[in-house]
């Protein structure tokens, strides 16, 4: 589907911000962001806004999400000049694009709205399933622990984490540290570790560096099946030492469930 | 792992029937029976118990399910002279079979024991999303109708379809009909259509003819979207005409739940 916007000789424009809100299954992508090679989401929506603008489109994203991880609320941002309605933008985009990214909500927000800049705060889910195998619908979607798993203690070890601390034990290995400090509003767990009930870390953050999310349940994991103790936790974060900290648990079981804004911005 | 039964001299082996129950994503295979190309959950299982026998398994299915058809509770039966313990045998599997089929149960059954002919009915579910876009985590597992539906008319439709009939007009064409008539002995539908909860139409009967759930689904809708009135149904099961009835719905939204065995024969 190609809309070229129409502009009357002499008039300029009228260029729009666009917000759009994204569900995908990030089993196929190499994440988020555009690479060299391998299909990204980013370069996904870029190939399909570009008919339709008449002209390239940069899309910025709330969060680059890794390669797997999934995002139940991922949210974009663009300018577009095409006259187009946002309820048909969104039918447009689900046309063209693989069945695995969807385009669940499309609207136009004050030209100051940026997904990453306006965001306020995020919330990831981390699902984990413990038990001797794991069924095929869920595989994708979770991260598969054979062992049991002590859940009080990995309660215990992540309350330690709620509040604003330097986080660097927990960031991806050789990343530039400039600032580390990051703010945890709350972790809830739920869930029984079931395929059909897998256990669930909610966390809510004002920003999480990489591969936070993950470095943290893979310590968890290791305190919830007794490799470490629970209070080992603090002294891996006092640390700030990334090789204190747990592996990096799978991108499997990684959602980016929401992008949180300022209600005040979407007004 | 191989486990090759040790059988002393002048002694018979000892020769037992087990039954396992069987999930799997029919996605990426050709159904549930072995075909001269293509994956089949029956040539899975069949090529992973060998070397465990140490000899060729013939594995009896409950139901042939189709290429793309899901199942959350499959039975399958054959004879073992290896001696391995069951519980030790699910484990075996579930190392070698791909992840999109897991052995959930595994037990030692009665000598008289055949997955097909000791069952004495099954259930299928049937998974609807109406919705303008599918959820990527639900795509593979659900039909998508972008029309709505008269979620009403269809379960009156289907009320009719309760009780013993002749199924000829829902059975696949081309089939020998040899005997048609099965017992439908309960039809229920549940959800709201949407990806987090989609619309289920779960039917249990004694039999099923090849495509008969998925050719009930197909002229069900065509009554949801207003194309047919609901008292066709009468009409078209009365005509045993295969031609009368509505397209074949997907194989990805249909799942064999469960397969019923009187309690007397496993006891």
């Amino acid at each position: 589907m190609v809309v070229v916007a129409f502009v009357p000789e002499g008039r300029q424009p009228v260029q729009r911000i666009l917000k759009l809100t994204l569900q995908y299954d990030g089993t196929d992508f190499v994440g988020w962001q555009r690479q060299a090679s391998g299909t990204s989401i980013q370069g996904l929506l870029e190939d399909a806004l570009r008919p339709i603008e008449g002209a390239a489109v940069t899309v910025h994203g709330a969060g680059r999400t890794d390669a797997g991880v999934h995002a139940l609320g991922q949210v974009c941002s663009f300018s577009l000049t095409a006259s187009i309605d946002p309820a048909a933008l969104a039918r447009a985009l689900n046309a063209v694009l693989p069945p695995d990214v969807r385009v669940s909500q499309s609207e136009v927000v004050p030209d100051d709205f940026h997904a990453r800049f306006s965001a306020t705060g995020k919330i990831y889910d981390y699902r984990i399933v413990s038990a001797p195998f794991v069924s095929p619908f869920v595989r994708r979607y979770v991260w598969h622990v054979v062992q049991r798993l002590d859940q009080p203690a990995m309660q215990q070890a992540t309350a330690m984490l709620v509040g604003e601390h330097d986080f660097a034990a927990f960031q991806a290995a050789r990343t530039d540290v400039h600032r580390s400090i990051r703010t945890i509003r709350r972790i809830e767990w739920s869930g029984a570790g079931s395929s059909g009930d897998p256990l669930v870390m909610q966390v809510e953050g004002d920003g999480f560096l990489r591969h936070m999310v993950r470095n943290v349940v893979g310590t968890v994991v290791e305190i919830g099946i007794g490799r470490r103790p629970v209070d080992a936790m603090d002294g891996i974060l006092a640390s700030r030492s990334r090789a204190r900290a747990g592996a990096t648990a799978p991108a499997s079981g990684l959602f980016l469930r929401q992008v949180l804004y300022s209600a005040k911005i979407l007004v």
